[in-house]
């Protein structure tokens, strides 16, 4: 007789974004005359800028003749990709990854909730908390995390690193070792960034202990401190402990359109064995390519003007964040973030729950964020806004959160 | 100290077209002149077609302009393509397949090889020999097959369905009994069709030993045998134990475009358990939705004028299929596939092993095909040839064949 895998079942609820969406359609559909604005999942708003466009049109001709159809990609992407993130991403900031070091995929989620399979079941995970839920939910489906307390939120066998206004979001060493260490700078949800001396603790912690760094590094377009490293591959020894995941979703407004790459260098070893195979396998035999025409979307996005568009568009999103951040302070609200990230991690008034802010937001203001908590436990009592919404809605969602 | 999955260093060798690949690629560089024709991996060469690619620049269109931008695609499809879906391929076949029980994914590859993780790790797989290799490698990495024995290239753990000419390349229901059942049915890599009251048989064993039969239907599109199913739930009791994988790379050319469906029934359980909220569940943490605008191009492939291109796509490459079979045939070649299938399966000449014929026949002919050992350890002795070349290719490739 077939069974499910029970590891799934210890899955509390639902994935967050999910929970949101699904709150928010109920509350628009009861009421259909509301204005909401939303600035809770971290999605964009802004169109594909013009050199995309125009290299898609072109790809999509290029499919449409036999001469220059093309079928499967190869399996780890087309070289053009890999070599124009190895030189823009990589080489320009003096990081040795190689085109051969870079996986191209649909996506930072399905890669870096896809990785943990290549590692040893017993694996010992260690997150910030407040996390993004896929880092942990991915490894509950692989029965790593222990048992589930409902009462604290909490996995038994998940080294969690409290980052609180108490220690200005950064995390601590971990006083018991970790095997795979998941860092995101800058931070997703708190907005948070890194320097490069603390990144570099990070990196010698983990080749001191033989752990293995999962750095997600989705948000480095928004990094506007010039000294803040946008590779883990800055620090020195990073080869030999670091897998890093990368997204056009933020930089170029990728979120619908669904490419992202994992760096392994070639050197990374895990007790011994050669890490790259593994995952090169994984891609051969679980995964097909990104579409061609998506590729070639990518590769525009290295493009001189297509450079130029994606920085102003960032600049945008950047305003907005400066905006809120700026106005919420003004307004008397403790906020953090949104300086060197997309995202305004405000701690919630009144000593309201994260989940009683959302409610309160969503129907007096009708504005949607997301409850820190929903990040983790030590996300009680804050709360998450993006600056990917248009400014108009930035400035009227400012307007309502002042009148509430 | 971190450490691997040990199941994968359990893995014999490459991916089965990788390795192909490798050594299609190394003869080809030392043979610079050569005039390779690749029948190998079942990859399309016909360039996609005008309903779709006119879907395409409309929906780019759409991403350039704020007003029409897509992000984050729902989860699990757009509604127009699970709606079109649904109508085309279920409800006019009198299968009651709703929207909601369709999973728009980036391929039948990713689906099939994914699906195995919601089930049980002590699940039981039974597989046809030969049989495409995913199936088995997906469980490998999962540890759910036992020791390799590389005599027999088999595992300790799965249970083998021989399918050769002495059967017909029909299996016969296994004597142990399996939690889960890979069918493919039109076959690959045999060719072979099967009839509903075949499948039927199918369907109502593995309702009476609480089996779930994973359906893989890609080709279904190439069956010209008006009474064949085009899908399990045309067979009766099939809502209740089967799950279907549905692509549109080879219906509509979209190897390079990604993009095809699973099924799974809301009434589908396995040991009391709906699987449907698991695959959800999945979806949600691990993946992130196909592109837009290629939800948009499947959408068009359901449109009345995409739906005569594709019929007049597939009927060319059929008619590849013909003449490959006909020619090998009239050539004194024991040959089986091609009628209901886009695969013409043959058996070596002269007794030769699968990839002494591919060396041979790469060598001497320059024509690649795919060793059918590479499929199975029943697979010995046959070769797999694909209609998905150009006629030109195919006439060329026969004639290089009866000059061996």
């Amino acid at each position: 007789m077939v069974t499910v895998n029970e590891n799934y079942l210890k899955l509390p609820g639902n994935y967050l974004f999910s929970t949101i969406a699904k709150k928010v359609n109920e509350y628009a559909s009861n009421n259909p005359d509301a204005n909401i604005i939303r600035l809770g999942i971290g999605d964009v708003t802004e169109p594909i800028i013009p050199s995309v466009i125009e290299a898609l049109h072109k790809a999509v001709d290029e499919m449409a003749v036999k001469e220059t159809f093309r079928g499967y990609a190869p399996d780890l992407g087309y070289d053009f990709l890999r070599n124009a993130i190895s030189e823009n991403d990589y080489k320009s900031r003096g990081c040795d990854i190689n085109p051969d070091e870079i996986f191209v995929s649909d996506g930072a989620k399905s890669d870096c909730s896809n990785i943990q399979e290549i590692f040893g079941a017993d694996s010992k995970i260690a997150v910030c908390d407040p996390v993004y839920p896929v880092y942990v939910d991915s490894n509950v489906m692989a029965g790593r995390t222990g048992t589930y307390n409902p009462d604290t939120t909490m996995w038994s066998n998940v080294i969690y690193m409290p980052c609180t206004s108490d220690n200005n979001f950064t995390p601590e060493l971990p006083k018991e070792t970790p095997d795979l260490i998941y860092l995101c700078y800058p931070n997703n949800p708190t907005g948070t960034g890194i320097s490069k001396e603390n990144l570099q603790k990070w990196v010698d912690y983990a080749l001191k202990v033989g752990a293995i760094i999962l750095y997600d590094a989705a948000y480095e377009a928004y990094i506007t401190d010039a000294t803040m490293p946008h590779s883990i591959y800055e620090c020195e020894g990073a080869l030999d402990c670091a897998i890093e995941f990368r997204s056009f979703s933020k930089n170029a407004g990728f979120t619908g359109m669904r490419l992202g790459f994992t760096v392994i260098p070639k050197r990374l070893k895990a007790s011994g064995e050669a890490v790259h195979p593994l995952w090169a396998r994984r891609h051969g035999t679980k995964y097909n390519g990104a579409p061609y025409i998506v590729q070639r979307a990518g590769e525009a996005v290295y493009s001189e003007s297509g450079k130029a568009e994606i920085k102003a568009q960032v600049a945008k999103y950047m305003s907005n964040a400066t905006y809120l951040r700026n106005e919420l302070i003004a307004a008397g609200y403790e906020v953090y973030g949104g300086v060197n990230a997309p995202y305004i991690w405000m701690k919630t008034p009144d000593g309201l729950g994260s989940w009683e802010f959302f409610d309160l937001l969503l129907k007096t203001a009708n504005v949607v964020g997301t409850p820190g908590v929903g990040f983790g436990p030590s996300g009680e009592n804050y709360f998450r806004l993006t600056a990917f919404g248009t400014y108009e809605n930035s400035v009227e969602a400012i307007k309502r959160i002042k009148n509430l």
